[in-house]
């Protein structure tokens, strides 16, 4: 079943907005089991909105637009569609209501325009769709030959709820699909290319079994997504489940989730379940490795903070590293490494503390005395742990094609990992 | 002069990529002075890219492609153009110098298909463009109209490379267009609307000066664009110059860069300027201030660090907040933030040091004894500083509309910002 999108919206053409909309969709339809085979991304015209539906309306039987549904003038989506059905329109009560209480809550005077927005299609052959979420409903649209185009707005948040509680369900009673069970697991420090030759004839053999595999690298970390149809869902969800469980037993421990979550949140996991606390001494990731563990809802629970020692008088001051090991080996090296990640645990009362210190660029790091610098890209990791826990430190590198923004987001991952696996390994 | 852009590639609409391209080159080209009127999103197939050229053809002069000139077999898109536009193939000597160099730089053998990508279209109506960034080259055809098509790599730096350094320069030969110069100014804590209303009569009388504005609101901060056309380049620049001084006379400190600067970036250069070091206590942005300053490149000739005080013990213990104080007040209040400022100043020996705390989510945080809990979304940020300078504290709110993730990045430009304007007033 084939769809195509429209994306109205003079911002997108100016690059003043990314179509991010257009690539969620494409994603929902893949998971719903429908194909998007083409988007139009079209500026606000109702003339140029009415050839495209023309041209597109000639190819498929479903049409998902967004944009062009708010109050404003530029905002015309909505009277180019109703002429383009030749509908007529009335006061919508509830959508009416909706945008009263949607002012009162946030204590804004309602303007004209905004009630205007309430006055919507009506007739056999449309549907107003309800989205709490803000002031523009959607709008569902037959033709006389049974093809259906869907009117959602722009606002990314409203879109999607409109879609996932209101299109999809819809779509799915017109036409009765099979179920689409997908699984996303997650893989980190091990490519692709690496993955691939290790599957061997497992992977080839999937297609056989009715799977489909994709490989999504980003940055170290791989997201290897698992998909299958089936007419009954439990049986699909199952053949999933033996499927990743088949992979994860092949891959081993650099598989480090099989729902799709972030490693701060797996990390999160692991010391919430034993009770630990974590802290961090941080140079080359600069405060990025603080921030993605505390972009986790609920971090506080496990995460006592730390010190960015970006200066290496704050190495010495705050996780009590000595001068004299800073300049024998330099600050890229494992025995300063060490040093931050057991000086931290002492000072800061974590369980475990995972450091960094490498060379981000765009110069190299000054190496030991006497000794060659550091190149752009090498960063060692290092993770103190409780009791007997050894801490061990880890040298790695990063591509050279990397920016430095790259560079950091990889460690920030490198050391999530190697902390995750630390914590596993005791 | 108008464009259509034609974007190539399954991964974009499966959502597996966001079409990140088709907004820089909007961009790209509304600077250039030409207007992008359609973006077409199409799956790696040969008759749908014909069907839409003929369709484009059919309405503009100029096209850009990107996408599906890889080495692999779904990359068909040299091959389709070249049926399409029926030219000869023939091997392009420099192109194939600079993949055989490609690969001997990275040390990788190389393969046939990466041969077989020297292999290039070749004619009076042809012209290949040099992609010093990776082995696909550009392409740029010419029909018997004299309507040109120009095909670039997916990736979006060769894209990029490929569009600044040979297509536009192209397209300026081929359709002499007037300068359009431009200038971003930067602003924060002041909403577009106020912007708007300060300006008054100036703003509506800039259309009559030629000079156009726009605002780009992005979580606390708006970029303002004013550009103009100039068949003079200086002209047109003396003008912008003129405009954005007046601009900033009227909206007065809270505009903080004339040149699209980051606020990291300009604190950076103010510190830099007077010689003096900084650092953070941060516990409700978890480290995301620190990432923000270490960002730029250069930040380790001012930025210390600092101390990423998540939990409450860590406040007492690195920044010597007295636990009586946080216990009177609670966490999220001014006595706290201005004793993480200034705990954190004498122990870090910064010059300057920013402190934030606040309720990040999902759940207030605990209030002062016996009072009420401090809502989501308020942040209090203090500022210690050289000298005489007396540490100052500022509590603000964030909308409540917005996510954990955007009101963390809203907090860590709030409180660069305060510190921006500390520095300043000093």
């Amino acid at each position: 079943m084939q769809l195509e999108i429209i994306s109205i919206g003079d911002e997108l053409l100016i690059g003043q907005t990314t179509n991010t909309n257009a690539a969620w969709m494409g994603e929902q339809a893949l998971r719903s089991g429908l194909q998007c085979s083409r988007v139009h991304t079209i500026g606000d015209d109702p003339a140029v909105l009415r050839a495209v539906l023309d041209e597109v309306l000639g190819r498929v039987d479903l049409v998902w637009i967004t944009g062009g549904l708010g109050p404003t003038q530029d905002d015309r989506t909505k009277d180019a569609l109703v002429g383009y059905f030749g509908c007529a329109v009335a006061l919508h009560a509830p959508t009416l209501a909706g945008i009263e209480a949607y002012f009162a809550h946030r204590k804004l005077p309602m303007l004209e325009v905004n009630r205007q927005q309430a006055l919507l299609p009506t007739g056999p052959r449309t549907a107003i769709l309800s989205n709490p979420r803000g002031t523009a409903a959607g709008m569902w649209f037959e033709t006389d030959r049974g093809q259906v185009v869907v009117a959602m707005p722009g606002v990314p948040s409203e879109m999607q709820g409109l879609l996932l509680e209101e299109v999809l369900p819809r779509v799915r009673t017109r036409w009765p699909m099979p179920h689409r069970p997908q699984r996303t697991v997650r893989v980190h420090g091990v490519g692709e290319a690496y993955i691939s030759n290790r599957l061997g004839e497992w992977e080839t053999a999937l297609a056989a079994r009715g799977v489909a595999i994709a490989f999504l690298p980003h940055l170290g970390s791989v997201r290897v997504r698992f998909s299958t149809v089936a007419a009954d869902a439990t049986v699909g969800e199952a053949l999933l489940d033996q499927v990743c469980s088949e992979f994860v037993g092949q891959i081993g421990p650099a598989a480090y989730s099989t729902s799709d979550e972030p490693l701060a949140q797996v990390v999160g996991a692991q010391l919430l379940a034993r009770s630990e606390r974590l802290a961090v001494v941080e140079s080359c990731t600069g405060g990025a490795l603080a921030a993605a563990l505390t972009a986790v809802p609920g971090a506080s629970r496990y995460f006592l903070g730390g010190v960015v020692a970006y200066d290496a008088g704050i190495k010495s001051l705050l996780a009590d590293v000595d001068p004299g090991l800073l300049e024998a080996h330099g600050a890229v090296s494992e025995p300063v490494a060490l040093a931050m990640a057991q000086g931290g645990r002492r000072r800061l009362g974590a369980d475990w503390v995972v450091a960094t210190t490498g060379a981000a660029g765009p110069d190299a790091a000054p190496g030991p005395q006497g000794g060659p610098p550091v190149p752009v890209g090498t960063v060692v990791i290092a993770v103190a742990g409780p009791g007997t826990h050894a801490a061990r430190a880890f040298t790695l590198g990063a591509p050279a094609r990397h920016t430095r923004a790259q560079r950091i987001e990889r460690w920030v991952g490198d050391a999530l990992d190697r902390l995750r696996q630390e914590i596993s390994a005791r």
